[in-house]
Order: C-alpha cells, then structure tokens, then sequence
C-alpha cells in the first residue's frame, strides 16, 4: 500500500467503484469506457485514465474497463484485506443516523463498536452495535483491533475525544465536528462539516437568485 | 451580495462564525486575535485577515476583533435578511437524522418542507416538518420561497430529483447521494459523500498503522 497517494486519488477510486457498482446493477453492463466513468464522475476522461494507472489497472482500448473486473482491483487497492473495524463517538441524533446509514452496508468496513458520555447508553445495543463507556476505548479497541473512528460529538467535546482516539491507537477520523482537530501527523483527519455546507449552498442559491 | 466570492471563503467564513460563537458561549471572551480564530480555523493569520476585508471587518490591531461584532459582521454578509427556507428530499435515515440535525439549530435557515416518493410519507409531519408528495414540488417551493435543498434519496433517484427541484425554481443543492449531479451553472452544488469520506479515513489509518 502506497502511503504517498494522496487524498483526492483515493476519494475519486472510491466514487468510481460506486458509479461502477450502479452501472452493473442497473444497466447490467459489462463494460464502460473511461470517458463515460469520467462524466458520470465529474472529471476528465484523462484523469480516470491516470488514477486507473495508479491501481495498475488497464481497459481494452475497442472495449473499455470491464466492470466487475475494475471494481474488484479498485476493492484490491483501497480494502484492507480482511474486515476493518471502525468505531463511532458520540451517539445523539447524527451519530445514531450514521450508524444506520452505514449498517451492512459495506461489509468489509464495518462499525463494531459506539462509545457515548451518557451512562444511560453504555450497555446497551444501538442500531445493533454494543454501546460502551468513554473509558472502555483503549481496551476495546485493542480487542476489536479499531484503528479508524467517527466522531459525532458536540463541538465543545470534539478535541478531548479526539485526544482520547489518537491515544487508544486510532490512526484515521471522520470528524463530523465543526472543529479543526488537533492531531499528530500520523493521523489522517477528513472533516465533514454539515452546517457549513448547507450554509455554502444558500449562500450561493440567493447569489443565483440575485444575479 | 459578491456573486463572485469563492466557496472556500464562504466556507471559512462559515467556521469562524461557528468557532466564534463557541468561544464567546464556553469562555466569556470579548476579544480574538486573527492568529488564535486561525489556529482553531487551522488557516493562517494572513488568510484570516484576507477573509475579513472580503466583508469589510476591521479588527483593533491592539486588542483584535470583538466577537460579537465580528459575528454579527458574518451574519450580514452570509445569511438572508429574513428567514431562509430550506427543503429535505428523501426521509429515509439519513434525510430523517438531517432533519433531525437542523432543527432549530439556525434560526435564519429553517428546512420547512421534505419530500419523499413513499405515499404513506405525504401528509405526515416528521421532526416538525409536513411532508408532501413529490409532485407538490412546485407549488409548495412557491409560497414557501424556497430556493435550497438538501438531497438525500439514493444515488439511483438523485440525478432525477435535481432535476426536479432545479425546474421547480431551486439555485442551491446540498446533495448527500455518491453521485456527481449534471445541473445548469446557474445551479450550485455542494455534494457530501459520507462513505467516500469513511473510506479514505479508513485506508489512511491502514496507510499510517503501516508505515
């Protein structure tokens, strides 16, 4: 595995194996060229072209990418061999829904474990994942083997939770936290700010509005 | 209302508002220097101090921008005059947990109507919300003004609902399904892929356990 690659390769390997896994679904196609995966991803045929080199996957130039096969080589590069186990922090209202949303539905990547403050929770089932105390992280983790987490703890609470992660061995963070976590350099962070999100797409609506 | 403002800055402008009023909520503060709102902000003293001639705040070069103020200032430049109104397409769990996220969280974007192709859906109320059938689109999007929308169906449906909501009037699109959304210019679209984000959390923990 290539630590080099970097973050934008990866997000656009892993939208590719979702528009492929569609197209074989729906259309019951085999093959695709690498013009149409670049439309449908929003890139150039050029760049599908350079990020299929990166996994050292080729296409037959009079056929195009044969689907399945390019799914599982894109599976090859971005899966861990096994199941990777992740754990999610904080469950109110989001990380209740994330939790459901990501339920069986990647099997290799798979949330095995939820940790919350409130003591009401811990013991008890959520969307069919054990939920435990705060202080149970380290050695659950060891146990479950969890190197990545998602955090969907208030903003005040964010950066204490994230301290706690990186010291039970966590390397990886999805950060649904409106805060720039503070980590080490041997931790990858991906933020998802929602609220700023939408506020980015009413801002620009009353600017197409307006002009 | 600069039409020509980047995402990035609304986006950044955004986060300082958040990271403001936070700071003026836990610590009772009145005054913040551009290097401490950059360190949380994770950006530069320089980009801050970019960002704020873009909306034309000044801070005191002794004492640095009064919070209030300065919040305030943001809120001029990003938000509606009055109340901006928001619609949900698609109630499964995630449009459910969006829902559920928003309410009552800015009071000046109000999400007052969802949508979903379930007919047992239509006519209900969830989180406060009426829901309507997808055909009552245009008429509802009219008398209630809106111009944003957040898409959560599946990624199959989600090329059609923005085609629905852009002829209903729609300039602003939020859209959560992995699909990469063909809509005229004069649309914006701001796209949050949740398992894209997971999975690149995920292979750089691997990435980082190795190295």
């Amino acid at each position: 595995m290539n630590a080099q690659i970097s973050d934008k390769t990866v997000g656009r390997l892993s939208l590719y194996r979702r528009l492929l896994s569609n197209l074989l679904r729906e259309k019951e196609e085999e093959f695709v060229f690498s013009h149409r995966l670049a439309r449908a991803a929003g890139v150039t045929a050029a760049q599908v072209r350079r990020d299929m080199m990166v996994i050292g996957y080729n296409g037959s130039p009079k056929k195009g990418y044969a689907i399945g096969d390019l799914i599982e080589s894109i599976g090859y590069f971005l899966d861990a061999p096994g199941v990777q186990t992740v754990a999610l922090v904080g469950v109110g209202n989001l990380g209740r829904a994330i939790l459901t949303y990501f339920a069986g539905r990647r099997p290799n990547l798979k949330i095995v474990a939820v940790f919350d403050n409130d003591p009401n929770k811990a013991g008890t089932v959520i969307s069919g994942c054990r939920c435990y105390a705060m202080q149970d992280m380290p050695e659950v983790f060891k146990e479950k083997k969890v190197n990545t987490a998602i955090v969907t703890v208030p903003a005040s609470q964010a950066q204490s939770v994230a301290d706690t992660l990186v010291a039970a061995g966590v390397r990886g963070l999805l950060n649904f936290a409106p805060v720039n976590l503070r980590v080490p350099v041997s931790v990858y962070v991906e933020d998802m700010d929602i609220t700023t999100s939408l506020e980015k797409a009413a801002f620009f609506a009353r600017c197409r509005m307006a002009s």
